[in-house]
């Protein structure tokens, strides 16, 4: 396989954006992205997005956001793997270069979530799960997670409390994100006294519903010479699934879609857990931070609120984690929240994360998982 | 890029399968393609599918189906180009493999159509065109190719009655395919009674509302030799996009992606049109399979009825059209009908059509066109 780099990003502010439509949103963030690598037209463009039928009535988004970016008649296609459909779209453009079949291309992640009434956006998440043996039983993507964390609490005998630390993190790195939804910090007085939504999940466990779009340009070594003084290579590449339904898991709380991915881009890159400096990690809901670090081997098992607490997960700590507001924070529009990662880990990569740089950044995870954990992406990120 | 071969196919039959939910329909034709390859378990799965989303409730299909199929863990991602998804999907697994990234992976289309009133479904598929700027207005997908059909009679000179050719060749094809969903042959009396939609576009024009699922083996040209008598090569891909709206094309008949598409395609394969034993066309609608012969360089603008009057495009002809019955006859599950191409091209080039079996067939293009050919994907295929 041929190497590949990201030599531009882009993306838009993350918030409720109701009077722009998907194509200008994606838009943006693709041109943002082309003019950030000083280039105007790529081969291909891969945009991550998972309801857009159900919720814009509109699919064909290749083919619409290339024709509304300006370049229409490239190749151009739509991906999607739930939640994780903006890391999927990372990981098809990443295949298109290193296949030698494009030597530029754009992975965007775009979504609007909230034109509709709130009822129908869950009923349209909802189909991250198990449409036909969960969600047909009424059970929302919030209550399948909050049957997680009770399990969670209930096996390593900690507190509902014990995970306010990934949040005042995530909401204390987002004050500084000029792209971040809320930039305000919270206390765990705060958190102590948020209202509950599905017990033990109460709204400030939660990310918001949210719309946004992000894009990155990728390309061959070649190219990424010639566009960018600092390009940033892509180490490790790896997409794993898991059972689809929750009930059907050996144990529920290991994410072995996420141990997979991570193990298998690991391999990739000729590096382990001690080599990473920096984690954005998929914190849709605080119990998934936790089971993140678990299963990516930061820490072992029933062992990640203590590290959070230690104080390892901040931008000074071992592990910095969310440092951009993460999807609790900055925003969560789904499938373009595994872009936003990837486009936060290069603006560290290239010292451009202001308040919140991580000092010494030389190596980057970017985690987006989708469903309760079937499915994850992992990318590894170096210069 | 590395060389990819088609060692195994697999194929539901195509129809009003009310009784069967989509991971099912998908885990049986993947599971065919595997048995057909006389190997157990792919590394990654890339599904087809346009609007699971909106009609079944259900996502993350690339988790659901190699969970149900039965082997979990793999890549898996679904891959979305309106009706050229089937097409897209099979793009997305030759770059995989083309890239290194792995030796052996489905591409699978899967699309369940019928489970709803046909408004709803209707709705859903208007999602292929311009949601914002041509659907808005409650102008439905057929009537968008009526207004296509209608121009092309005009500027032509021709007579609705001129399109018969095409739709007697696919019924004619699908009568002995166990797999077509209108096993019965309609005469020029037929069409010329059959029931206006959307004028000029009568029931006989269009293909039908379907359900199926429909999936290939691609392998690298190490694997293809261990596991096949005979691997198909995949000699030519390419996938590219044009406006997305009918009203922002310089000529609304030149259809600009099915041309980039196959002269790409051709330039890959180093092969022209006269090199094309056969010709899975994209029949949705029967303006549609004329302007896919002029626009891939078989016939010049505005000849392509006479050239099916003619009688080229029987299996006895010069360039077999729909041999397997078409989108028209065999039946149209959207993102499932890119797929089944393929597999028919697959069957026609091991010699294994049947009664509809193309004599000395070597080499075979299957073309799968979305939304007002705003998108298409096109595959030279040979040995």
């Amino acid at each position: 396989m041929r190497e590949v780099y990201i030599v531009g990003i882009g993306q838009t502010p993350v918030g409720e954006h109701w009077d722009r439509p998907l194509r200008d949103l994606g838009a943006e963030a693709t041109n943002a992205a082309l003019k950030d690598a000083k280039t105007e037209k790529p081969q291909a463009l891969f945009v991550g997005n998972m309801v857009s039928s159900d919720l814009c009535g509109q699919e064909n988004l290749g083919t619409v956001i290339s024709d509304f970016a300006g370049f229409s008649g490239i190749e151009a296609m739509k991906i999607e793997s739930a939640c994780a459909s903006g890391g999927a779209a990372v990981r098809a453009a990443y295949l298109a270069v290193a296949s030698g079949a494009h030597d530029l291309v754009v992975a965007l992640g775009v979504e609007k979530l909230t034109d509709l009434p709130i009822e129908r956006t869950t009923a349209a998440l909802a189909g991250a799960a198990d449409a036909d043996y969960e969600a047909a039983h009424g059970v929302t993507f919030t209550a399948l997670n909050a049957l997680m964390m009770g399990l969670y609490i209930e096996k390593y005998g900690v507190r509902k409390d014990d995970f306010a630390a990934f949040i005042i993190n995530a909401h204390q790195n987002a004050t500084s994100n000029p792209n971040a939804m809320f930039r305000r910090p919270v206390t765990a007085e705060d958190y102590a006294k948020s209202p509950m939504v599905a017990e033990p999940i109460c709204i400030l466990d939660s990310s918001p519903v949210s719309d946004g779009a992000a894009a990155l340009v990728l390309c061959s070594a070649d190219r990424a010479r010639s566009l960018s003084d600092k390009p940033i290579r892509i180490l490790g590449s790896a997409l794993a699934t898991d059972t689809i339904g929750l009930a059907t898991r050996k144990e529920t709380l290991r994410c072995e879609a996420i141990r997979r991915s991570t193990q298998q881009a690991y391999k990739q890159a000729g590096l382990g857990p001690k080599d990473i400096d920096l984690m954005e990690l998929h914190d849709a809901f605080s119990i998934v931070s936790a089971l993140s670090l678990e299963a990516s081997g930061f820490v072992q098992d029933g062992q990640a609120l203590a590290f959070a607490q230690e104080g390892n997960i901040t931008v000074k700590g071992s592990l910095p984690c969310s440092t951009r507001g993460g999807l609790k924070a900055r925003g969560h529009p789904v499938g373009a929240s595994g872009v936003y990662q990837v486009v936060e880990a290069v603006e560290q990569l290239r010292g451009q994360a202001g308040e919140t740089q991580v000092k010494n950044c030389k190596v980057a995870m970017a985690q987006s998982v989708g469903g309760l954990a079937s499915v994850a992406v992992t990318h590894i990120l170096g210069n």
